[in-house]
């Protein structure tokens, strides 16, 4: 393609981009395809002729629209936010128009300085202690990757330069909460831990938190039976409720043990460009005790800040550790500047990267901190407000703090639950609880999340879209309470159709 | 960013690349800027108020281009090619404007769905066995550790789901050539293997290629140790010379032991969509010994097929094996399709993942591919053509084989090499080697990679950017040989200024 053709198909493309954006309120939130159908729309062989790029805008509209959940729809209330703001969609379209190669700095040195930049405009922005440094990564879970990766080097004495975790006398073992994210427990077996030596410590029954306690505890059995505490994994804000691990709690357990603390914040780091959030990581910087303070943390722009993915944070607060462990140095990548700038290869697992700093680069500028933190406190006051009115609603309950953004709530009708709150029949609970969250997410009016809380299902309404406002939240909680009653009446949905 | 904002500024932003793809034969091919000149440019604060459009577009001139190896520039001879081709730049705008997020299938059926069916075209273009099935990574080093991953778990009888590595009775070992790439020793570090369990075979003087019998001797004196050979990584295709391990021979050894055997074609791949180049990775669906043939491959789009980055394939002949090491399973991510569907947060490390099938959606059906074999057999000529230029000079000398694109290349002036070869001052020819191909990539008039072969700096000229034509190449040539000629008449750089 030539750069012509790309003008006049990147300006048809930039006004689909536009007009799809624009009519997103009026299209269904949820993917209306069943399984095979976008496969099925394709052909089975390789397309042998070029085609007019019109044929593609239309297979845009005809096959892939109505294949995407649309995380950007206003009365979109599923998983976690993901904005992909616009602002950031230039900066990545910058990106890839530049079509820079990070391997090294030579290859790319302004890729290099800009997203050093950047990372220290954010740690600055959301309060991290003096003297960390972050770096991009595709996603919290390769952040929580890297993060073990460093943690298993450090308590094994750099294994890694002799027989590796085979060579190790006695086992290292990973701990985190039982409700921490799954991207904890895979690291732990992608980085040769094993799943014995990983430990889901358990939550308090009310906060959902871990209980320092029990980490204590499970910390001193693993001692009094020859194995070491290598790393503790804190979530600030868990994927099922946004629960807070006691951070400060932890960390004087964790260097008693000299384990490595890596804080997975992936949701909640938005939230610490807001000052008054920033108690939710208070000790980070050093507690008595642990006067160091974490090791290291991630943190997703791409999720509530709006970033368009993939732009996940890892900051750390030595990243020597890391370097000596993720370190190469072939020939043909050699040059003056070594030894006098940031060499970003040597600080995760992909050698090539993109210029993904461009689009925190342009968000920032574009759109402003101001209006992403007006934009965040509007979200928090949303959820408030919906959690208020389902606690006022009778036969509803919130089952879970609501520290940011995402209420976690059930319909309980009285035949099911006792005033009380016990549970009389748990299995119609759940299909009960299946079956209008599977409705409203049918009716392409509103997108939620089922997910099952102290062994039961309950649905979390995840407030965040960039165009979400209180009338969206109030128009999906009126589908919601009429959905659950007539599904309650009726009771016509016995299996589950989320 | 409103839609309206986003239009105005993202036609702006779409003349702006194209303007710069034009433009971009009179630009200086290296970046020309020294350590902290980027950083320095921009302000330590981050920006408290927002900016209008045009201060971003001023600074990407200013700021950002002066700062980049232009790797789409016709001159640009360096590491291998990163086309990042208009029509995949497309497609990846299209998926930064959707906002799809890709962390169940449900999430987004057609991200699935479309890269599913856009692998398997690619698995026919490239002629890989049937059967295989292939999903999109960042990059070939993320795909290498993916692979040992797996060769690890199968080789321990899945010891992740046990202790990990470390309960393992006796050590596992990791094969490659010692000219594999950097990336294959950091994921053998990475996995947990450790240095002392990855063993670097020694390569033919001539074809820089794997020697299969100092394989089976490593393998042999291995396992009477009483280690056990885990995985063999074999690279079609080295980083410094395009050497070729020759697979067939090693398939058979390698099923001997039961070992995994990753091929890594990261630059070589894209040759698999010319027929005739399919020789070179001959055996891979099997051969008498190995009937089952190698178990994993990746390549590249994002280097010489000319896709923007990132984009690398990983093909599997049993993805089972994978998906029971990589696979979550979260109540949040359940939904009603699971068991019919392929879930691509099990087939690698992220859970999130942009949509990425767009990009090779769009270049396929944009640009052809049967365009893109004409650029490709364009390249091997101008190659050829380039070796057999240098053969015909004095004084100079191509030092490998040019299985592909890639022309290894040595001034050998008579003072310091004599006329049978043999090296009068090695490391005089060191410094005239790094001399002269410093002034080329001083010059701004082309960029080649100098590297390091059998102890000594050679120069690599990788020919494959999507503008260049035997006239780029012959320019470069007249460039090098009367650079290198002037620093041989001075010897005026001693010191090395890449």
């Amino acid at each position: 393609m030539t750069p012509e053709e790309f003008r006049a198909a990147g300006h048809d493309l930039i006004d689909w981009i536009a007009d799809y954006r624009q009519r997103l309120p009026d299209l269904p939130v949820g993917a209306r395809v069943a399984p095979g159908d976008v496969a099925r729309a394709l052909p089975a062989d390789p397309p042998s002729a070029t085609e007019p790029f019109a044929a593609l805008l239309a297979d845009l509209d005809r096959i892939v629209v109505p294949g995407l959940t649309l995380l950007q729809h206003p009365r979109y209330f599923g998983w976690f936010p993901a904005n992909a703001g616009l602002a950031s969609v230039l900066g990545d379209l910058a990106s890839s128009g530049l079509g820079a190669l990070g391997i090294t700095w030579q290859s790319a040195p302004a890729l290099t300085e800009v997203e050093e930049v950047v990372c220290a405009w954010l740690a600055r922005l959301t309060g991290l202690p003096g003297g960390w440094r972050g770096t991009i990564h595709d996603t919290a879970s390769t952040a929580c990757l890297v993060a073990l990766l460093a943690a298993r080097e450090r308590a094994s004495g750099y294994s890694c330069d002799r027989g590796g975790l085979q060579a190790e006398p006695a086992p290292l073992v990973v701990y985190a909460s039982e409700h921490a994210h799954s991207c904890v427990a895979k690291a732990a077996v992608l980085a040769g831990f094993g799943r014995q030596n990983l430990r889901l410590i358990g939550v308090d029954p009310v906060s959902f938190a871990m209980r320092p306690e029990a980490l204590r505890a499970a910390m001193a059995a693993d001692v009094a039976a020859g194995r070491r505490p290598a790393a503790v994994v804190v979530s600030v804000g868990t994927t099922g409720t946004t629960a807070m691990d006691p951070l400060a709690d932890v960390l004087p357990l964790a260097a008693e043990h000299g384990a490595w603390v890596h804080v997975d914040a992936a949701m909640a780091g938005s939230a610490l460009l807001l000052p008054e959030c920033r108690h939710l990581v208070a000790g980070l910087g050093g507690v008595p005790g642990a006067e160091d303070g974490a090791d290291s943390l991630s943190w997703n722009p791409h999720k509530w800040m709006g970033t368009v993915l993939d732009c996940s944070l890892l900051y750390l607060r030595d990243p020597r550790l890391l370097l000596r462990v993720m370190s190469t140095d072939p020939s043909y990548l050699r040059s003056a500047a070594d030894g006098e700038v940031t060499q970003f290869k040597d600080w995760g697992i992909p050698l090539g990267r993109r210029f993904r700093a461009l689009k925190l680069w342009f968000q920032l500028r574009l759109d402003g901190v101001e209006a992403i933190q007006e934009r965040l406190r509007r979200d928090l006051a949303n959820a408030s407000w919906l959690a208020g009115q389902v606690r006022a609603e009778p036969g509803w309950r919130v089952l879970a703090p609501v520290a940011l953004q995402t209420v976690c709530l059930r319909h309980e009708p009285p035949d099911l639950v006792a005033e009380d709150g016990t549970v009389l029949d748990g299995e119609a609970l759940d299909r009960h609880t299946l079956a209008w969250a599977g409705a409203v997410n049918a009716s392409g009016q509103a997108f939620l999340t089922p997910s099952v809380l102290a062994g039961r299902w309950m649905v979390r309404i995840s407030i965040g879209a960039e165009n979400t406002q209180r009338s969206d939240v109030a128009a999906a909680w009126e589908l919601i309470r009429r959905t659950a009653a007539d599904c309650a009446a009726s009771r016509s949905s016995p299996t589950r159709t989320v």
